[in-house]
């Protein structure tokens, strides 16, 4: 199976490099662009008997290893 | 309008925040995940006129600013 982890910075957490992504667009004249968030993507696949399972043990990596919970919001997806 | 763009790098560029996390999760003994590899996620809003409008816009600053092209693939999702 393929799995997605999409990891965001909580709302409410200074993100420096999408406001450093927000100044560069302003050199580039394009001011129609706003609220830039800056997270990560991560692919993998997994081996797993159904998707539960693999939900689970994806969390379980997630949480450990690769989301920072403290300051960041993570959503998995399964396909 | 909402957009995002997800950035991953070419299948053919080694990965080696992918690689680390694999090494990472042998020590967690999760050997069923496999194949790891680490993109950008990037939101943002966008004032446009249309959902034509909004995706060349970004499309114009993904190419000019977000990603490198030569190593990466991207794919602008707006709602």
């Amino acid at each position: 199976m393929k799995a997605r982890v999409f990891i965001r910075l909580k709302s409410e957490v200074l993100d420096p490099q999408g406001q450093a992504i927000e100044s560069a667009l302003k050199n580039l004249n394009e001011n129609n662009i706003k609220n830039i968030r800056q997270g990560k993507l991560i692919e993998m696949d997994i081996e797993a008997k159904n998707v539960e399972e693999a939900k689970k043990s994806i969390e379980n990596i997630t949480v450990k290893l690769l989301a920072n919970t403290v300051i960041e919001d993570y959503k998995i997806e399964i396909e």
